[in-house]
């Protein structure tokens, strides 16, 4: 019976989207150096780059160091991954086509951002040319040209950078997944063990690859600018000379997300509608024309667009006001120290084959991460005591530690909130599964007003969180030339790095995901028997809890990190206008309109990013139902779908989609900033678009924290509260309470995984585009009302 | 046939809801008193008020008689409505069950509201007898225990108002349903004429009320306290004397909008759910036991409701901040002359028999409305030149004249943007309804991305419309002492003005919509010939459409007069606290947590809101599931279903669920204030608490502003979506699609007339609130640090 349902030939259908090299340009360059001389050019350059470090700061070579260490390390998990066998021929050739598939699309998509980042460097360039510079940057030495270079070099180095973390994200989970696979037949304790290294694998990478751009711009800026030697630079006007790469990497990041987002989730509703609503065939069923690009999608949107966001976060974050640049690069190389043990403690045990009763892949995962969470407050402690000890005041480094303890407790609230509403161990996703007994609208209404209620306790704990942190940090002893107290700020700001420093391990479980999901499939379409399938379905529900208690991870720590980028905005425009800009009065009118186009670029933002899966949904559901028309053997298995057409279909609908929400976000704040700035220039209020900028950047993040919040938390309880029905509940597979509790899994798709990740991207990235931009808000004539009271 | 349906006895069901007494206390003792004997005490108070008046200021007078001849008018339009005949025995009997519902559920929802308004004014009076008084307070007499009277004396009598104003709304409709229905039976100008003078008579009480409540308080105020006379409070202190009327009547519109919307919803989504969906029977068939539920829903939710609504949005709006109280009063004085112009012009044409061909009920309002505009432009131009015309700067009338056209013009643009998202002649809706055929899911997408993207033209329009005004009125030569333009806020309140200068047109328009559903609902029930049918089915469409362009105008100027409550809750801080209280500064962070508390408030509320709905729907359902399997006879016709039943379980759920959202919108402000009043004086900070609050306010406004403009608009889209397809547009009634956008239907029903109107109506009671409470928010002992600059 098996063997009647396998296609005899190999898919043919794929060759229009097989492509001629899975490997991007850079890469390819790269491999026709001779090895050897290769190897002496990465030996050279890593010596150059390690005597840049250790002239600039013993701290600096120690993450040098360690970053080194990690990139190793992460070399040996691929080996150790790539060695494990590709199992029987049906699950290579599905894996095949979903890895050409994947990179077919990551190619395109990525040739299409790179040419916008291209055109945004020229805009950019040109603002930076011909803006003036700061008096810092007059008095060490930085002419414009100098300062517009440094911006735009910043610039693509980030999305390079996070280009590569994309890359490497898909690149692992299309060639772990079908291990995964294969090991499922063997013992789940091994697959579980791949997953994880194959994710370990590429959040090392992303992690080490952050920190070590970031170390190294600074290294360089360092050394060439000397800074802090008399009449130079101060090293706190470092950061705001990487904001560059900050939101390079954020830039690619939103369209990476956008794009992936839009594809995996079209291409899942379109193959849920026709094939599990309609048809009534399973998940993943081989008779689903839309199945590859399904697969396809959790590659290309949960992957790669996950790897460009928590690059772009840790990036963001290590660009901290507050200067002290070298206090989170150290958090981060014990971050990635920390997590490469709670990656290894997870292991295959000996005893581990078929016999063994299937252990809780949760359990194993949670005591991993119990593992990192312990050694990352020891670490923090250690961290802050070496590098925040002072003097002056001699406790300042335990109000520090403690403000790191609250990120890391506030981190561990926002998991359990987000457990708490997405669980069906817990009542709201019981009472979801509830309402879908009584019909379609009463399960979408209920599980509206869950996600919208779910808000809430996430932002009581950031509330308690900002304030007690900046708390602390004022009241840690260190003050300025006044005596004013002045570590509010970077109090907040640790509590950020306390917050993603176990964000390694994170990101590995987040990996972990889409790679057992693919298995799962790759699985049930080589029509592999049921012991198997179960062992990749305990370990695809996992993957889909550490999705959704992830995302409560990434919001949370925009939302801490949102309000560190505030003041580096503030101080920005400050320094440009040689103004003082200490305050965004929201009580003036045109200050509180930017509020109101600020949340109101986050509805909009939301409404195109769901429409966009919507309308490409449709386009599928369409294709499918032809399929099924015209070729009727399909159901019986006696005709092959057209799987490559639905994945052409979803590619190029999915690029074409992703161009308008992304354009707003970048376009948005520039036309506001610009159109202020005219009035201000109008009506004699030289700061206004600056301040109407700063008000829209804030609006917009409160906004973007709910409604990211609201539309994961929904999301995810639809689709749990289905898993839920599943399990035999309420009528089970079948009933007429399934039915409804799918159409809410369905309407849940784009909210949790296109639109509320892209919010995630989108706050950071309207945060470094204001920084960048900062120039073109500011009416700089203002300058000679400098002693005007009324500014 | 038609005989053979309908059942031979009375409706037995009833005598459980049919109540002793169908009037509220107040009346019954008025009742008592000797016909004569009152008409002489009425003349008495009505001279008494004369005198006050005239002794304040001819305007007040003129104020006075425009009212007293406006109540007139409404009396004459109550005759003339009452007059005509109740129908056969059929239709009267099933309008008095919905008369005892609707009059049964509002005793018992006022009687609620009334204890907690009496808790409330005590919580009040506590408050203000140990408060400070402000200087200015001080100098003219009014002493603690004066001021906390007056305070409380003004919120119980805008409580009163606004529950009398809630009463007549539902009053008229129970009784013009059935006379519309009747005079269906003749000609539909007849019914289209009843429904609109019955809209009208409300509509003219209601504001009529409330102009006529402000000008007796100002005017006892102004004559009591000496006003302007030398060593006495300045007439520009008055409005803030006032702010307890506000609330009052904020207050009874919360809790009134929120019973009456969760009952109106969980009738008709429960009666939906299992009629239309599950036994397949049209709506309002009488074998639906839910049906007589869903009708009196209609009076209880949209007219009681939306009155109450109303009288707030107009009483909120006179106490404005700039104090010149004059100018609205006259301004609404107008708009009840050339509201009743409009509503007359609607009139029956003499040779209108069942011959004439059905003219478009729509555009004759839109006549009715084009005339009422028009004379309001006019009218306003008036006013201006006669109230606002100064020596000091000549033009200055002329720019507030303008600042009025914007505000007709922006109430017009929210109309036609309503229009534009909602009504299915235009794209959104046809794209919205294409989505339905490719299954549920697909459909709530849909509807969620457009409701979503809505939000973004109305957000357009009303920056522009701040801004503008703001500068008109900033150039139009008003100076303050020291020469600085002062006319900026005024320009926005002239504004808002001019938006709600036809209120009471709108309001007579958004009434026709519930009453001439319940007609329908009438005929529908008593199973009247098919051409009856038809009339009434054209009515209650152009109701629909009404009832949505209402909803914008009254979001649109909540969204201007939100910006005017801000100032006048500074100034009252800054007058209680004596301190400069100029700005709002978000990048203090418990001010930005503030403003993350109140957008969170919007989402909470919301979702409270919901899933009332949607908990008292499954109520519902479960009911009428539980009738049709116990009386089997009841879809043959053979069996009676007990209506009383549902309305008896929809009416306790309803004033249960009211609680929590309600308690909230009340308890959460002050709970922030409070709070972080005493973090204000833990840290040196005087004025955090009331700065938080401040922030909360204006974060909740905009995110009020966009979450009400997303409810409301994806609630009217599913709705008409629906309709379209049951033009037999996509397969028509019972189709696929249809059943798709009956989902989404039931999705949009709390959404739109249960959240979305709650919120228009929370965004104003917050700005009365904190108004109200100002007092606790402040840290008092701060005075002393008045010097210090870090404030």
């Amino acid at each position: 019976m098996e063997n009647g349902r396998m296609y005899p030939e190999r898919p043919r259908t794929f060759s229009t989207v097989r492509s001629k090299s899975s490997v991007p340009p850079i890469f390819r360059l790269l491999m026709r150096i001779n090895p050897r001389a290769f190897i002496v050019l990465l030996l050279l350059a890593f010596s150059g780059v390690l005597y840049i470090g250790a002239s600039t700061s013993p701290i600096v070579l120690f993450v040098f160091c360690i970053c080194t260490l990690s990139l190793l390390f992460s070399l040996y998990l691929t080996k150790w991954v790539l060695a494990k066998d590709e199992g029987p021929p049906e699950m290579s050739q599905i894996s095949d086509a979903i890895r050409d598939g994947a990179e077919g699309f990551f190619r395109t998509q990525y040739g299409t951002i790179s040419k916008m980042a291209c055109i945004l460097a020229l805009v950019i360039l040109g603002i930076y040319l011909f803006r003036t510079t700061t008096p810092q940057q007059e008095a060490s030495g930085i002419g414009r040209t100098t300062s517009a270079y440094i911006t735009v070099a910043s610039f693509l180095l980030g999305a390079l950078c996070s280009g590569i973390a994309g890359f490497v994200g898909m690149w692992v989970s299309v060639r772990a997944n079908v291990r995964v696979s294969s090991a499922a037949r063997r013992s789940a304790r091994e697959a579980l063990q791949i997953a994880v290294r194959a994710g370990g694998f590429s959040a090392i990478v992303v992690v080490g690859m952050a920190v070590f751009g970031v170390a190294i711009l600074y290294a360089t800026f360092y050394v060439w600018l000397e800074v802090d030697s008399p009449g130079s630079m101060k090293v706190t006007d470092l950061p705001l000379l990487l904001v560059g790469y900050g939101f390079g990497a954020s830039f690619v990041a939103l369209f990476a997300q956008l794009g992936g987002g839009i594809y995996t989730k079209a291409a899942d509703v379109g193959a849920d509608l026709v094939g599990k609503v309609e048809q009534g065939i399973p998940e993943d069923d081989p008779r689903n024309p839309a199945v590859i690009a399904d697969l396809v999608g959790d590659n290309v949107g949960d992957c790669a667009a996950r790897g460009a966001d928590l690059f772009e976060s840790i990036a963001a974050e290590i660009i901290n006001p507050s200067g002290f640049i070298l206090f989170p690069l150290v958090v981060h190389s014990f971050d990635l120290v920390i997590s490469s043990v709670g990656i290894l403690s997870i292991r295959g045990t000996r005893d581990s084959g078929l016999v063994s009763p299937i252990e809780d892949p949760m359990a194993i995962m949670q005591k991993g991460y119990s593992i990192t969470i312990l050694l990352a407050v020891l670490t923090f402690g250690v961290s802050t005591r070496w590098l925040l000890y002072t003097e002056q005041a001699p406790s300042a480094w335990l109000n520090f530690a403690l403000c790191g303890l609250v990120g890391i407790i506030t981190a561990y609230a926002f998991v359990w909130i987000s457990k708490y509403y997405t669980d069906y161990k817990h009542e709201p996703v019981r009472l979801l599964a509830l309402s879908s007994s009584t019909g379609h609208g009463t399960n979408i209404i209920a599980g509206v007003s869950l996600g919208l209620e779910s808000t809430a306790l996430p932002v009581l704990v950031i509330s308690v969180a900002i304030i007690s942190t900046f708390w602390l940090g004022h009241t840690s002893g260190l003050v300025d030339e006044s005596g004013n107290p002045t570590g509010g700020l970077f109090g907040t700001a640790v509590a950020t790095m306390g917050m993603l420093s176990t964000a390694a391990y994170v990101l590995t479980m987040d990996m972990f995901g889409p790679i057992a999901d693919n298995a799962g499939g790759i699985v049930e379409m080589s029509q592999q028997p049921e012991s198997v399938r179960e062992i990749t379905d305990i370990l695809d529900a996992v993957g889909n809890t550490t999705k959704a208690t992830t995302k409560g991870f990434a919001i949370g720590s925009a939302a801490l990190a949102s309000f560190l980028l505030f003041s580096a905005y503030m101080d920005e425009v400050a320094a440009f206008a040689q103004l003082p800009f200490k305050e965004v009065d929201i009580a003036i009118p045109e200050v509180f309109v930017g509020g109101l186009l600020g949340s109101m670029l986050i509805f909009l933002f939301s409404a195109w990013a769901c429409s966009a899966v919507g309308k490409t949904a449709q386009e599928v559901v369409n294709e499918v139902r032809r399929q099924f028309i015209e070729r009727p053997g399909i159901m019986d298995y006696n005709e092959k779908p057209d799987y490559g057409r639905c994945v052409a279909i979803v590619a190029s609908a999915s690029l074409r989609e992703m161009i308008r929400p992304g354009a707003l976000a970048i376009i948005s704040p520039m036309a506001i900033g610009i159109i202020f700035r005219m009035l201000g220039h109008a009506t004699g209020q030289p700061l206004l678009g600056a301040k109407v900028v700063a008000s829209m950047l804030m609006f917009a993040t409160v906004s973007g924290i709910l409604m990211a919040l609201f539309l994961n938390t929904a999301g995810g309880a639809w689709d749990n509260a289905k898993k839920y029905i599943e399990t035999g509940a309420l009528g089970g597979k079948g009933s007429e309470s399934h039915k409804a509790a799918v159409t809410g899994d369905t309407v849940g798709d784009p909210f949790k995984d296109t639109a509320g990740p892209s919010i995630h991207v989108l706050i950071k990235m309207l945060a470094t585009i204001t920084l960048v931009m900062a120039p073109i808000f500011l009416f700089i004539e203002g300058r000679l009302n400098r002693h005007n009271p009324q500014l």
